[in-house]
C-alpha cells in the first residue's frame, strides 16, 4: 500500500468487500476490533506510561452554538438549598455525532448496502430503543491500548492539511517510515491533521453541516482503509475525518472502517496537544484510555480520551 | 482514628472547619486533592498494571425509570440515509447527580454555610451558565491514580451494609490493617458497601429520592471524614454514599469532603464486579482511570471508572 | 346503547371493526373526526359565549418527578445581560404522553392489529422523524368546537369514579338525558370523572405508570365507544381515561376511538374547574379551543385547553 | 403620536419611565395590561365569528437546524408495542425564545435598569426553578381578545418592511386611519411587516443570531412604544420584532413593552396567512385566542394563536 497511486473505483469497493472482517471473530460477534486488544496488550500499554504526563483529546463540551454546530450541547444549572449549605447541579445533554463534540463511534453507527458490522441488517438492528448489535456498551469495559500519533503536519512542514492534498493511505506509511513506527496489532492510530489550525485559517467554514449534502472539506482519503487493514488496527482516534467529496461512489470512506473492519473510530479528538506532548517527551506512543459512557443500546458516546507518557 | 467512638458535634465541626484543605495549594486553587495526585503518582499508578484486566466500575446509563431514579436519562435514537447505506445517531441527556448515575461530583458540587471549596461563594460562582470556579473542567486531564479496595461486605461476612451499622472511619482503619494495605497521599480509597445485594433485599425501597427529604439508609458515616483527611484521598469511590439521617446538625456529612478536603467523590460506582475481581487477582490495589467530559462550568460529569490489573 | 348491559367480546371488537370511520372522509383523510367541525361549527361555539369567563382544562406543567410522573417534564432557565437590562429564557422539554400531562392524542398516537387511522400500517409511517400520516400538524388550525360538560361526580353523587364501578357508555346516555343534552355531530365531549378527588383520596397510588403493565385504575368503559361512535362525537376531554384492565382482549379500550373513528382524545384535563364553572353559569356548554403546537410528524401535543362561557 | 419625527433620547427613555404602567393594577399585580382583556371584552371577541374561518399563527416547531435557528427544537420519536398493536410517544424540547419560534413572552422575560414589569428586581425573581413573578402561568386562563391587523405591505405596496425604513408608531397610526380601525382597551394588535417574504428575498441571512450581537435587521421601532401605551394595547402579534440597531442607548426597544406596560408579545407569529384571510374575508377584525402551556415559572410559551373569523 505505499504505491503513490489512486485506488480505482473496483480497489476502492475491495476494501470495503473482500477485505472486511465479517465472521473473523465468530458471527455474533459485537466488538469488532477491539478484540484485538488482549489484556497483554492492555498490560503493554500501560507499560509505555514513564513520564505520568496526562494529556486530554478531548475539545471541550461543545456548548456554543454556531455554523460548525448545529445541534449545541445543552447545559442546565440548577441549584438546591440543603440545610444551611446547599449544592448546584446540572443536566447535559448532546447529540454527539457530527463534526462538533469529541465522541466514539460504536459499530452499529453506520452501515453501507451490505449491511452492518458482521452483516447485521439495520432495518432490525437500530430500533427506537437503540441498537441492539454492536453497541457501546459492548466496550464497556473501555478501551486501553498502545495509542500512536502520525503527525501530518509535522510530517508536510505545514500546518494543517489543504482540501487540495488528502492524507493518503501511502503517506501514513511514510510517517511510519520516517518516524520508526512499528505498528502492531490493536494499535490506536492517532491521526493529526492540524484541525485548530485549519479552522483557524478559515474562520468562517464549519468543518461540516448536519445531515444531508456534507461540503468539501480536507481529511483522509479512502485510500486510508487499506492501512488501517494491513496493520489491524483496532481504533483510529482523528481531528479531521473524511476528506470529501469522497470521489468514489460510497456511502462512506473512511468511516466504512466501523462496519467492514470493526475498528473504532475516535470522532473529533483534539490532537494538537497530543502533538506537542509527543515532540515534548520526544516519542511518538503513549498509553491510551478510552472510557466510554457505558449507554445500552447507544451507537457511540462522547469521550474524553486520555493519553499518558 | 482508631477509637471506636461516635464523634460529637464539636468534633464533627471540626473535621470540617479545623480540618480543612483551604489555601493548601493557593487561594486560587481549583484542583483540591487531585493535586496530590502528580506524575510520579500516575506514572506509579500505571506500574500497577500486570495482568492487563479491565474492570468498569459504571453502572448501565440509567434510562428506566422506576422509584429510585426520578429523573431517568434520556436515550432518543435517529437514523438516517446516506447513500446505499446510512447511520444511526442519538443523544444522550441526563440529570446525573443523586443516586441512579455513576458520576463524578467536582468541587463546586456542594457547600455549608462556610462556603464552597477555599472559601468562595456559591451566590457568586454558581450561574446559569455554569460554575465559575471549582468546576470539573478543571480536571479535564482526567483522574489517574492508584486505587484501593475496601471492601465492607468482604469484612463484615455479611452481603451489604446495614442501615443500623454504617460504615464508620473506624472501620476502614481496620480494613487496612486487616488487609495489610498502606494508603498513600493522592489514592483513590474505594470503598464497597454492598449496594445490588442490599438493593435486591430491598427491591421497593428506592436508595434514595431527589431534592427535599433523603430517606433513611445505609451508608458511610461522617467519622469517615478524619479517616480521609489523615490518609490525604484525593478521591472516594463509593456505592453507598453518605448515611442517612445523618445524625449532626450539618448540611453534609461525608459529601463534605467536596468543599472542605477538596476530594473527588465518584458516586454511584458499581463495585461488586470490583470486588469480583480483587478476589480473583488477589490485590487490593490497581491503576483507576477517570476520564470526566470535559463540560466548561460543569459540577460533575457522568463517567465510566476503570479499574486496571 | 342505553340498555345496561355490559357488551360481549364479539361486540366489543365489532365497535373497534365494523363501525369504523375507515374511508369516510377519504382514503387519505388524516382529519378524521375533526372533520365534522366545519366553519358553521365554530361560529355557532362562539355564539356560545355569553359571560366571557374562561377557564383553563390544563393541568401544571408536570415538573415534579414523582410515582404518578415517571418523566418528569424539563424546565431549565436561563438569564442572559443585555445591555444595562438583561432577560430570562426557558427551556421546555416534555414526553407529553402518558398520565402527567395534559395533552392531545394525534391520529398517529395508537393503533392495533388491524393497522392506524384509515387503515395505515404503522411500521411505515411511525419514523425517528416523525409520523409520516395523521400526525398533529393536520390539525394546525386548532379545533375549535362546542364542547358539553358530562359530570359524572354530580350525577352520581360521589366525588368520583371509582375502580369497581367504571363509567360506561350508558351512564353516560343518562347524563345527557338528565340534563337535557342533546349531542351534535362534532361535539367535544368532556367526562368528568374526579380524578383529582379520586387521587386526593389515594395519595400513594399514581393513576399509571410508564410503558409495560398498566396498574389498575379507575375510568371509562370500552362501552363508551359506541357512544362516541353514535354521537359523532369529535372529540373527548377526559380527566381519567380507560378502566384497567379492559376486561376484552383488545389492544386498547376507549383510546381505539383514535385509530377506528378518527376521535381526537384530550387526557387528563383538569375538569375540576370546569366543573365548577358549569354549575356556576347554570350551563353545560361552552365554546372549547384546543390550540395544539404545531410540530411536523408530531403525535400530539401538550395543550392548555380553554372553555369560554 | 402622528407627527412623523424621531423621538429624542429623552423622549424614548420617557416612554420606558414616565408612561410605564407599574402600580395601575396594584402594587402585586402579575398579569399586567392583560388586565384589560375583561370577561365583556372576551364575550365581545366571540361575537365577532362571523364565518367560522380558524387561521393559525403559528409557525412550524422548528425543528430544523440552521443559521436562523441555533437552538433547534428537539422531536424525538419512540414507538412501544401494546398487546398485537401499540403506540407511537414522542419528546418535544425547545429554547423557545428567540427568531424561529413563535412564542408568547411572559411580564417576567424582559427587564432595564429600573427592574421587571411592576419594578420587581430580576435578581430576585429569577431563580434556577423559574421566575417568582410575572410568569406564563398567571396568564393560565388564555389571552381571548379581540385582534385587529394591521398590514404594513399592504399599506406600504411592498411586500415587506426593509431595513432602511422601520415601521413607526405613526405608520402604524396611518394604517388604523386609513382601514377606519379604531382601537380599544385590551385588543392585540398584530403588526404584519411580511417576514416570509423578506425572507425569501434574503435566504443566507438569518433574522437574528442568538445572545451578544444581535445583527441589523428589519421591524418595528421604538417609536411604536407610545402607539401601544396610546392605545391601552394588551398584546403586540409580530412576525418581525425590533428594528436593529435600536439607535437609542436604551437595553430594550418595543420589547420594553413588557416590563415598562405588561403588554404581552407574541413574537415570530406567522401573518401571512392572517393576511390573506383579511383579504379574503374583507375584516381586520377577528376573535384571538392564545393559550399559552401553563408552566409554573415560565418566561413564556410556544404557542399556536388561532383567529377565527
Amino acid at each position: 500500500m505505499t504505491e503513490r497511486r489512486l485506488p480505482t473505483e473496483a480497489e476502492v469497493r475491495g476494501y470495503l468487500r473482500e477485505r472486511r472482517n465479517w465472521g473473523r471473530w465468530g458471527p455474533d460477534d459485537e466488538a469488532g476490533a477491539i478484540n484485538l486488544i488482549t489484556p497483554a496488550k492492555r498490560a503493554a500499554a500501560a507499560r509505555l506510561v514513564k513520564s505520568g504526563r496526562s494529556v486530554s483529546l478531548s475539545r471541550p463540551f461543545p456548548k456554543e452554538p454556531g455554523p460548525g454546530n448545529a445541534f449545541p450541547a445543552q447545559h442546565w444549572m440548577r441549584t438546591v438549598p440543603r440545610g444551611r449549605g446547599g449544592f448546584a447541579a446540572d443536566y447535559y445533554g448532546i447529540f454527539y455525532h457530527g463534526v462538533a463534540s469529541t465522541h466514539l463511534d460504536a459499530l452499529c453507527h453506520t452501515w453501507d448496502e451490505a449491511g452492518m458490522w458482521n452483516g447485521r441488517d439495520p432495518a432490525k438492528e437500530i430500533t427506537f430503543d437503540g441498537a441492539t448489535f454492536g453497541s457501546v456498551d459492548r466496550w464497556a469495559e473501555g478501551i486501553v491500548t498502545r495509542g500512536v500519533l502520525l503527525d501530518v503536519p509535522r510530517h508536510r512542514g505545514h500546518p494543517h492539511v489543504t482540501l487540495d492534498r488528502p492524507v493518503h493511505g501511502w503517506e501514513l506509511e511514510e510517517i511510519c517510515r520516517a518516524r520508526g513506527i512499528r505498528l502492531e496489532p490493536g494499535d490506536a492510530v492517532c491521526v493529526y491533521s492540524g484541525r485548530e489550525a485549519w479552522q483557524a485559517a478559515h474562520p468562517d467554514t464549519p468543518y461540516g453541516r448536519p445531515f444531508g449534502g456534507a461540503p468539501d472539506r480536507p481529511g483522509l482519503h479512502v485510500s486510508c482503509l487499506p492501512f488501517l487493514r494491513d496493520h489491524d488496527v483496532a481504533v483510529l482516534v482523528w481531528d479531521m475525518m473524511d476528506h470529501m467529496p469522497i470521489g468514489y461512489d460510497v456511502a462512506w470512506a473512511v468511516h466504512g472502517a466501523i462496519f467492514a473492519y470493526g475498528v473504532a473510530l475516535l470522532d473529533n479528538a483534539l490532537l494538537e496537544p497530543l502533538a506537542r506532548a509527543c515532540q515534548d517527551e520526544a516519542r511518538d506512543e503513549f498509553m491510551l484510555v478510552i472510557a466510554p459512557l457505558r449507554v445500552p443500546g447507544g451507537t457511540g458516546s462522547p469521550a474524553n480520551p486520555l493519553a499518558l507518557f
